[in-house]
């Protein structure tokens, strides 16, 4: 596997070259943004392994690397809400990963129900920080897009405190 | 500043409550996708720790945790390309960040002088994999924005082999 990647020698030729030479973290992951290919909507921040990019590269459907489950995740394998990659792109230090994707079915990527994970805002300025303790947020989607008890049932909820 | 956040001790509370209780990895930082409020077009990828959080929810434009520099980062102090935050959202567990912004000036964010720091894609499919080794990245962007030699000058180069 190693050999589909280029080695990081240079960082003129990671940041301008035209080899792919991905920098996995001390857990062997790199970060993923995952956007709507339409709208530009930010639908989830994940992790890729080497396996995960190699199997998103090569099937063009979104392969992560589950934290909470330690293991590949196919996105879509139990939802039915498989991400179809349009364009995948890496940035200059070639240390993250922009994936561009059309959802399946109802549209929505997160695990709460909700089209995207990002469904809450935080509020800008002074008063924000002064006048409430803690910040309080507003939600930005009011209904959620499928019912995660139907989909999921006594799947254990990937979210760690 | 720890009372501007809540304490994380209960999934429902952090999914679908309004309190912002983000989560900092072990070294204290949280990722940030930063993308064009306009456009959609994702920007870059970094990471804020809490005082930056802080600063960033206070003034408006985006203040991030520089790793190469281990420092507090305003972003534009150094090149005039402020990002102006428009939207600031975070993600149903609250270990990552959403923000969309308006860039001042050429409206560029990376260090190598592109707009966007992810002007490369990856190929898709069996044959990307099967026939290229290295995998070869093309650009798409064509034209650099601006000279970095003549913005940062003799700055470090942030990018890490």
């Amino acid at each position: 596997m190693t050999t589909l990647f280029a080695d990081r020698t240079c960082v003129e030729a990671v940041e301008e070259g035209t080899s792919l030479a991905p920098k996995f973290n001390q857990a062997g992951l790199i970060p993923v943004v995952t956007t709507d290919a339409q709208t530009g909507e930010l639908l989830m921040h994940a992790y890729m392994n080497q396996a995960a990019l190699v199997k998103t590269i090569e099937t063009g459907e979104a392969h992560y690397y589950s934290r909470s489950r330690q293991t590949l995740w196919h996105k879509g394998a139990t939802s039915g809400l498989i991400q179809y990659v349009q364009q995948l792109l890496i940035d200059d230090d070639q240390d993250c990963l922009w994936m561009r994707v059309t959802v399946a079915d109802s549209g929505a990527s997160c695990h709460v129900g909700y089209r995207s994970c990002f469904y809450r805002q935080i509020p800008l300025g002074t008063e924000a920080v002064r006048e409430n303790y803690p910040i309080t947020l507003t939600f930005t989607e009011t209904a959620k897009t499928f019912d995660p008890q139907l989909i999921y049932g006594d799947t254990p909820n990937p979210t760690q405190l």
